[in-house]
Parts: C-alpha cells; sequence; structure tokens
C-alpha cells in the first residue's frame, strides 16, 4: 500500500503545524495546503522556496474566494484550487476557521469522498467521532469524519485517561489558567487583568463526552501571557480509592506525551518550557508533549492533584496524526496508532 | 473609656491602609506612623499636609537607622522617635519588612507592654495567637500579640469559614492564580509567563492552622498582573453530605465582607473590581471585601467550586482592626467586634 | 451672574471625570449626566446614592435608545430623557463614543440652542475650534462649539507650547510610547507585544493645527500597560537658537500643569504617577498634571529632549473646563482661564 | 591555511547562539563550549546527544568552580576544564556574565596566547577595540581582543553607519522601547508599568564611542514584552543637507543586515517578527537581522525618522562572527569580512 495522501486546509497557527507533522510521517505525503491569503506564514514558507518541515515541498492551493493576483504580488507560486487539492488526497485535515470546515465538508468532502477531521471550532456534529488518540482511538477506525479535541481538552485527557485506566477515575475539577493570545497575535489580548470565564468550562464538558463515565467541571480564567496554559486538575478514583503521589507519577512517567518536570531542574513555569522546546532545536519551538510538574503533585484526602503545562499551539498535532491512521485504518488499536505517530515524531525519546 | 491608641510601623502598601482603617474608626486614635525613608508615599502624604483618611493628621515618627535629614530635605514634618511613638500607643499595628517585626518585638513591644498584631511577613511563633477575626476572634481576646494571615488566606478563609459555619467542611483544595506585583511596583515583575510554585502553596498549611479540622492543599501559581488575586476553591462538606449552589450563594450572600457579583452585570475579571472601586470614590481605589463571582460557582459530585476575588492591598484591613478589638478586648465575640469594625469601615453597605 | 449650568453627555472613562471636574468648580453647576445603558460606573455611582465628586448629587439622564427597564432592575434613578437634560444646560461636554457627538449636535445642540465641547473622537469639522486651553484659548471665546485634544495631544501641547513662547519652537519630532488599554478593559487589549502606528502619528499633526507654525512628526508604539502613556520630545528653537536643560527646566517649573519628577525622588515610571495619585487621595487616583523626568532632559545639539507621563484618563479634564470658560466668555484670556480652573481643580498647589 | 578554531565561554543566551553561529561558519570549528552549572539549556542539549546546530557536536568543558557531579547527574558529558579549552582554541568567544570576561582575560587569555572577543557586559578597557562590523571592521584587525557592542547598539549602529556612509551624519536622537526580558527569564520583569532610565541611554554614548564624529544622546523606556526592542531614530545630516525617505530606503533596502518591512504586509509590531522567524524554521526562532518598518520613516525638516526592530537574542551574532574574521586577519575589510559571515548564516538571502 502506498502512502495515505493528505492535505491540510488553513495555514494558520494550527494548520503550518499540522503540514509539519504530516510531513515527518513516514507513510503519509502532504499532497498539499490551502488557504485565502498571503499571509506572514506564507510569505515567510516562500522565503524559504517553499520548503517546510523535513525538506518537504508544501504546494498551495486556494480555498474560494482567494485573489490569486494578491499570491502574484508576493511571488507566492499557486499550485491549484481547492478542489484540486480535495481531488488528490484520502484525507483533509481541515484547521479552517470555525464554521469553514462544515462548509467545506458539504461543498467538497462528501461530494469528492474525503474523509477529513476537524479542528476543535467546528461543532460536534460536523463528525462522526469527537475523538482522541488515546482515550477513543478505536472508535475512530475507519470512520469518515472526525473532530479533534481542542487544546487544553488534548492534554487534560492525556492526563486523565492515563489515571483511568490505572485507577478509575469518576471525577474531576480542573482550573484552567489560559493563556490569552498566541505570539504574534494582535487581534485578541489582556492588559493587566484576569479575566474570568462562565463556569463550566467548555473543556470539562467536552472531557466528559469523551469519557462518559467521569463527571468533569471546572473554572476558566484568561491570563495575559502567550506561552503554554497552566492546568491544575484534582482527580478523585472511584469507589473512594485513594491515588498516591507516587502511584500518580509512575503513571504520567510512562505516557510518551507526557513530560515530567520540575521547578528544581529549573522549569519555573510555562516560559520555561517554551525555551527548553527552542533549545532542543524544534521547529518553531514548539513541543508536542504536555509537561506535568512533578512539585505540584499533592494528595488531597484520596484524591489526587496535579498542574499541567499545555503548549497550545502544537499539543493536538500529534492526536490529529492518530486520527488519520485510525480514519485509513492502519493501525487499528490506539496502541499501534499512538505509537506510529509517536515514533515519526520523535516523541517519547527523551524518556530514559 | 477613651479611645484606643494606634500606631503604625512602616508605612508601605499595607501600613498605609491600616493608618487609613484606624483613623476610620470612632473608637480608636492614630497616634502616628513609622517609617524609613521618605518614600513616595510619604512625599505623597506631606503634599497633603500631612492629612490622611478622614481628615485625621498622620504624625511621623522615625525607626531605628532613619536618617532625618532625608526627611527634611523634603519638609516632611518629623514627630520624634519610634520609641517616642511606642510609648505612646496602646497598639502598634505592625507592617515592617519580614523579620523587622520580631525584633521590635524584642526592643520595644515587651520593655514598654505594647500590644502587637504583626503581618503576614512575620514568623507565627511572633505571636500568641494566628488571627482571623471571622474564623478565630475569640482566641485573640485579651492577648498580647497577634499574627494576621496574609492576604490571600485572609480572603480565603473569610469563605470556607462561612461554609463550614453553614455545612461542616472536611476538605478544600485550592488554585490561586496570583497577581505577581503591586500596582507602583518594579522591584518584582513577571514578563509573559505563568510562574509555578512547589505545592502545597502556603495558604492551605496556613489555612489548616486557623481551622485544624480542615485538610487544605493546593497550587499557586503566579501571573503578570498587579489587580487582585482570584483563587478557585474546591470544598468538600463531612460526611458525603452535599452543598448545592443555591446553598452556598445563600451562605455568600449573608457574609458583609464578601461581594457577590456576576459577569453578566460587567465584572469580567480582577480589573473589573479595581475600576469599581475606584468609581465608587473609594481612597485610594481600594476594596475591602472580597468578591465571588455567582456564574464561577459549580457543583462537582457533592463538593461545591467558586472562584474568589482578593484585593491584596486592602483585605486584610478589616480583619487587622478586628484584631485591635480582640487584644484591647472592647468586643469579646465575633460577632460584635467585625461589626464594629464593619460598620466604621462602610463594610456591608452594599448588601440590599 | 448665575453658575454655568452644565451637562455631560457619557459616562464613560472621560464622562466620569468630566462630570468630577465641573462639580469642583464654584463657578458652575453639575446639571447632570447622560448614558445609555446602566454600566459598571453608573452602578457604582447608585451604591453611593448618586453622590459623586464635591458631594454633589449626579443627576442621570438617558439618551436615545436606553431601556429604562434596564436601570429600574438595578435601582438606578433616572430624572428624564437626553432632550430634558440639554433644556436646561448652557454647556454639553460630550463625550459620547465617536459620531454620536456630531449626531447630537445636529439633533439637539443646534435646535436647542446649547453650546458644546465635543471630545477627541469626533472630526474636527464638528466644531468652530480645534481647542487647547494654553495654546490657543482666546480662539474659543464666545464660540458654539469646541473640539477638545485627545489625552497625549493634550499634554504634550502643553510643553511645546511653553518651550514655544519662551523660545519659539520650528519643529519636534515625538515617540508616543503608549499604554494600550485603561484599567478595566477588556475589549482592547496587547499581551506580549509592541505594536506600530503608521507614521506619522496624527498627535504631531493634531498638534501642527492647533500650532500652525510648528513642523511636528513622530511615530507611535503600543505598549501593554494601563497607567500613562510616555512620550519622548525632540524640539528644535527657531533660528538655530539652543535650549538649555536649565532653561527648559525653568519653563517647565513654572507651568500649574506640569509636575517635574525625578527617578532619583522615586517616581520610577508611569505606575508610580498612579501610585503617587492613590497616595495623595485623589479620587480615582487621577492626576490632572503631565509629569516631565527632570533626568530624561538631555541636550541634542542646540535641540531639547525630554520624557513626558501622561495620565490619560484624567490629562484632558482641566482643558475641557477651561473650553467651558471660553465658549461662555467668563474669562477671556489664557492666563485667567486656565488660573480659575486650576484654582477649582486643586492644579499648581503642589509648586513650592 | 585549517579552519579557526573557536570556543565559546557561557551557554546562555547569547552564548547558545554564538556556538551555533560558528558551528555555520564553514571556515571555522566550534572546539566546545563552556559553563558553570548543567542549566535548561544544557540539559536541551544532552537531550540531543550534544548535537548542536548544523549536525555539530558541542563539547562541554567546565569553568572554573563548576561541580562536575552535578552534570553527570544529568548524564551530561563533559569533555575537560576550561582551561583544556583555551589551550585549543584560536579564539574565545567569551559571554560569560560580567566582570568574568576580564578575570578570563587575566588568568587564561593572556598565558595562554588566546585573543578573545567580550560582550557587552564586560567594560570598554577589556578590549583593544570597541567593535562593531560594518562600522569599523578594519580597526579590529589582527588585534587580540574586542569588545562587540551591546544588541541594541549593534542594531542601531548598522543603521546610522549605513546612513552615514550615504549622506554622512552629524547628529542622532533615539529612543529606545527597549524589551524587559527574554523569553523564558523569571529573574527580571516588568509587570503593567513602563519603566524609565536616566538619560543618555548608553547606547547613545556607545554609538559615539564607535563613531566618532555623531552627537548622539536619547531616552530609554523599558516595557513589558520580550521579543524584540524598538528603537525610534531621529538622524541629522552633516551642513544642513536633507535626507528624503526615498534616499533613506535606497541605502536601508541594500544593507544585508537589514529587513524592511511594512505594517501592510502584516508586520504589525515586534511580536510579528519573532513569529516570521518562528515560521522560517529558523533555529530557535531566532533572526539576525534587524527590521526597519517602511511605513514608520518619515522627514522631519531635513533629519530622516525611522523605527527599528532588534531581535535582542541573535542580533550581535553575525558581528560577532565578524570580529573573528578581524582577529584572525583571513579578511582585512569590512566589505569582505562581513561577506563571509553572511554567506555562511544565510543573511541577505532575502534581498529580491
Amino acid at each position: 500500500m502506498g502512502k495515505i495522501k493528505v492535505g491540510v486546509a488553513g495555514y494558520g497557527t494550527i494548520g503550518q503545524r499540522l503540514a509539519d507533522g504530516v510531513a515527518m510521517q513516514g507513510d503519509m505525503e502532504l499532497v498539499g495546503i490551502a488557504d485565502l491569503a498571503p499571509t506572514l506564514s506564507l510569505q515567510a514558507l516562500r522565503e524559504r522556496d517553499m520548503i517546510g518541515a523535513n525538506g518537504v515541498e508544501y504546494k498551495l492551493f486556494l480555498v474560494d474566494g482567494a485573489d490569486k493576483s494578491a499570491f502574484d504580488a508576493k511571488d507566492i507560486p499557486v499550485a491549484g484550487t481547492f478542489e484540486d487539492l480535495c481531488k488528490q488526497v484520502d484525507v483533509m485535515l481541515d484547521s479552517s476557521p470555525g464554521g469553514v470546515g462544515a462548509s467545506n465538508k458539504e461543498k467538497y468532502y462528501e461530494k469528492l469522498g474525503v474523509k477529513a477531521i476537524f479542528q476543535g471550532g467546528e461543532k460536534n456534529s460536523v463528525a462522526d467521532v469527537f475523538f482522541h488518540g488515546y482515550a477513543n482511538f478505536e472508535k475512530g477506525v475507519g470512520q469518515n469524519y472526525l473532530k479533534l479535541t481542542s487544546c487544553n481538552t488534548t492534554g487534560l485527557i492525556r492526563t486523565v485517561d492515563a489515571l483511568d485506566r490505572a485507577f478509575g477515575i469518576e471525577k474531576v475539577a480542573i482550573t484552567i489558567i489560559r493563556r490569552v493570545a498566541d505570539p504574534g497575535d494582535y487581534h485578541r489580548g489582556l492588559t493587566n487583568a484576569l479575566q474570568m470565564d462562565k463556569a463550566p468550562t467548555h473543556q470539562a464538558v467536552d472531557l466528559m463526552t469523551i469519557m462518559p463515565h467521569v463527571d468533569a467541571t471546572g473554572i476558566l480564567v484568561h491570563t495575559p501571557v502567550t506561552h503554554g496554559h497552566i492546568i491544575t486538575v484534582l482527580a478523585t478514583a472511584k469507589d473512594g480509592k485513594k491515588i498516591t503521589k507516587e502511584e500518580a507519577l509512575e503513571v504520567f512517567n510512562k505516557h510518551p506525551r507526557i513530560r515530567m518536570v520540575s521547578i528544581d531542574e529549573g522549569f519555573r513555569g510555562n516560559a520555561s518550557l517554551f525555551k527548553y522546546a527552542r533549545d532542543l532545536g524544534n521547529r518553531r519551538g514548539d513541543m508536542y508533549e504536555i509537561a506535568i510538574w512533578e512539585d505540584s503533585i499533592v494528595e488531597s484526602g484520596n484524591d489526587i492533584m496535579y498542574a499541567i503545562n499545555i503548549p497550545q499551539e502544537s499539543v493536538t498535532i500529534p492526536e490529529t496524526i492518530d486520527g488519520v491512521r485510525a480514519l485509513m485504518g492502519v493501525q487499528t488499536t490506539r496502541e499501534d496508532g499512538t505509537a506510529a505517530t509517536n515514533e515519526y515524531l520523535g516523541i517519547g525519546k527523551f524518556k530514559k
């Protein structure tokens, strides 16, 4: 069997990283990317002669409404239309702005028989399965349309699913300390304020959709930073079972997409993780793993409490790649699917 | 009986507000304030001819090591030495930098028979009682030395004590989203980072000192803002009892030092509370009440979760004034003591 | 002659402070304020029983489109319609959102013979004179409509006008380091970014409108802070004349609305000025004076360079009050007009 | 002739990037790096098996006072002592903390006959020449010790030197809008404040040391951001000569280390440049070029005013590499020296 042919719709913060992630999969081919306007990210790609991650050329297709002359003006080569791209791919990773994915599905994917994975901005009803690589991989196998959990939910579920498989979790209460903007954003921002969202936060609700046996709730507070959400989680096991710090540590240590860090080592906050990823030489300073601070883990009666760092720009990439594997059925279990993704992305190599 | 004679040592962020709070008590006399250097706050006081809150003149005394010529150079009048001040007061509110309070106790308070209340920076051992006006007023009655809870702990205990008296609380897990600096601070700050503290945070430990029947733990994250900490609290009642949102609301609504607010009304975050206090015309834009967002309250199984805003500069003032009442024994119950403080500070008038 | 009857349209950041400023003028009467919705600022006013600055009751009138039931729901008393207010005033201070002022002029002011002063958000053409109390007071005398300079321009012109009267200025080049939001703003903000505006910045253009003999240009950069713009100014005198630091200092020291400060005294940045104003006990922590850092003043060849702090929320209040005086002709010279305003606002008392 | 053997002392923010820069030079060999403690940056290097830029292995040597067991505990391999490193290199790039460089010179460089380049933290007297690759390359040729200009001065001089060679510059007045911390810094920071430095700022003084025929002064304001200083420059040509915007543009466009950008293209501020460098796939998201906003350039009488973005972490790397070339005399003119550096670093390829 040949490589899985993949396209990426929308070359924004997530789309760029999806393209990079696909370009790194030995068993996938990045057929192309699609966008509407010659953004800074596309100007940067052109400055590198359209060569992206892993030495792969990223061919650019234009979505409906795009003005080709604007691309010509910046010498950005165009390979065709979005329909052209759709016709050449097995799976489209749709990271278009919210709502556009649903429209693309109706206009293109259904008609052309293209499978698709939608990002968090779309409604759940756009997809057959609300998907997470570790929590419900098997539900996605052989489906046509998946919707990925958003960045916070993706990282959160990695930890709750791992605890759940080890101990059986019945309840979680979370506090999301949310970064309010990405580096380079000017259209949204917050200056010297912490901003409240109405509770319960949607990430708790989303967790319950994926893990219906868990009772989840929580509060979200926006903070004026750009590098990584921090979530505190209080998890309660079933039947009054106690989870000790040592037991939790053992579970987290084994997870390929969880990086245990500590303040003592120098990881003083979310900015340390970003700096570390830059120093690793990772493309764009990205990191696929979430981090848990070992010195944040405390026992609360029988419950366990801990703090996670979520690298919001890149955390959903591995689970989306997992989704491609599930949709195409090249792997049919969570173990095999996530292992293949991890191998190609270099995830888990840091584990000793 | 005459007015209680009170002094304030240290005219920093807390000391200024303690002086203002005392100046507003009809049954207390602010004998004077003491400091080391002609800070901006003292320059501002001089520009107002040494007239502070409520039209009261604030007489300035110099602590050991102060250079009087520096005050002369700025035309700031000096009324005497710290010892002079000690000799004229019944109670000293000591808001000196951490460690200086203990030294003052040994050098002055014990020798001159002056009672004192220390702020959060001192060790607990400096005082007879670790004090909170609502949680353990009676323990402070007739004592010589109290230590006040710090700003976060003071506000947190207001809520946990209220729930405890209503339902019996056995466990709390908190996440403190801490403002990292006060307005006007340059010596400390944080730029585009969330910074972790090792768990458990001291505020949880302090709560257990005051309320030993409660099991408390939590995680603290510093954030780059200046107006008000936000704490999320998950409180568990004894014996598996459920606390409903309505029950919690009823309890919070009755507390004079808790202000219920909502996002819908316009209180979108911590900066809204600061703006509101400024618009109220409050001196320095301060607020004595903590706020709880009504639309943050959620049930987590039988537990109740909610978010508090802590106005860090002024929140401890009422409980410190309560402490003066306890030390002097002019009131002997929490109801009477806090009611007198509230009356003079105008607290609770907003309750409908 | 009786007091000048003044109304304020729009009780936002500027409107509140205009109302306070009018309430402090011994020869003016604040007839009322007008707004559209029961904002937090109006909720705060109600909590104080509608009593604003100087013990004055602020009567509330509703502008077109306001829903009275929304005010009733919050127990905010309503005194009438905007038209009712217009009929009772000599001058309306219009601090409505941009564009509404022009509409008000057409619908109400012209028909009812009400004079008006518009804030910076309106187009210059709405008014007879683009006004600054110190730079062109006399041009406003006896007119019907004035437009005030915006916050940065108001403060900037105070300094350039003062230098111009002393030395004759022919050219200024400015860099505006702009605070991006006011305390309590959530609808605009900037997180970890400096944002450029296209040059030349409008404040330089506005300065040339008021002072047409000066060639002005400049660059504006938005910064993620809330307390006070900082402007650096490079001013060139006519005919190659040199301005020394001492000469500049002498001029600035004499200006009632300029406060000379220094880093050595403790004024380390814009947040120090805000803290100082809070410590002065000023309502809302506001300050009417701009500040110039004495230790920022440097000579550049024959030119003089200095840095100004602009308290953006309150700086335009005195010049607007000056405008009322000009419109009504109660004073007819800049010296008399500004002196009367300063006297009532307590400006300049800090001068030794 | 063999490759130039280069070492890097201090693997902090600058040292890491110097090592990367050397690793990219075809005619240089990175013999090793030296540091004191197993920082996060060294932990990241170890996670990549000590492989840095361009596939080069970075051998680690320990400076005096280092505790080898701390490196062993983290499995970081150690190749020897700082003295061992010194004995193997022709030139040491010393990016130690301020003051340590002078001590290294005395203890090692002079005794062992090692040439060295010191970073901005050292005193000028440590070196034979205060060096800038474009402004005074020839002065460094054949010397033993150079001191590099700091990040702001390096970028600033690129522009002033270019204008000077084209038009003859006699005076500049600058405003530095300084980022207060680097990404990942917790030990310094600023929260909701603009902080003033006393004028004149040292960068203006440093410029005059390098370009003594120019009269320079300026004001520096610290701002709470991490990505790139912005400097506004007002430059005056000799003899009253006018510099037009078109002339300035032509000069800037030709400079390999100046990138012309515009708000219209999407470069809305300093964060856009950082995002762009990340999107380019540059290691650590770094950029060697400064940027000038085309739409910031304005004429002020005969003078020209413009705004520069300084990528503070990486801007000094090319000029330091230039310094190696000068010291070793492999090139003897600014044209040849900077051209070789640019070629290996890929600088100027973006020019059309």
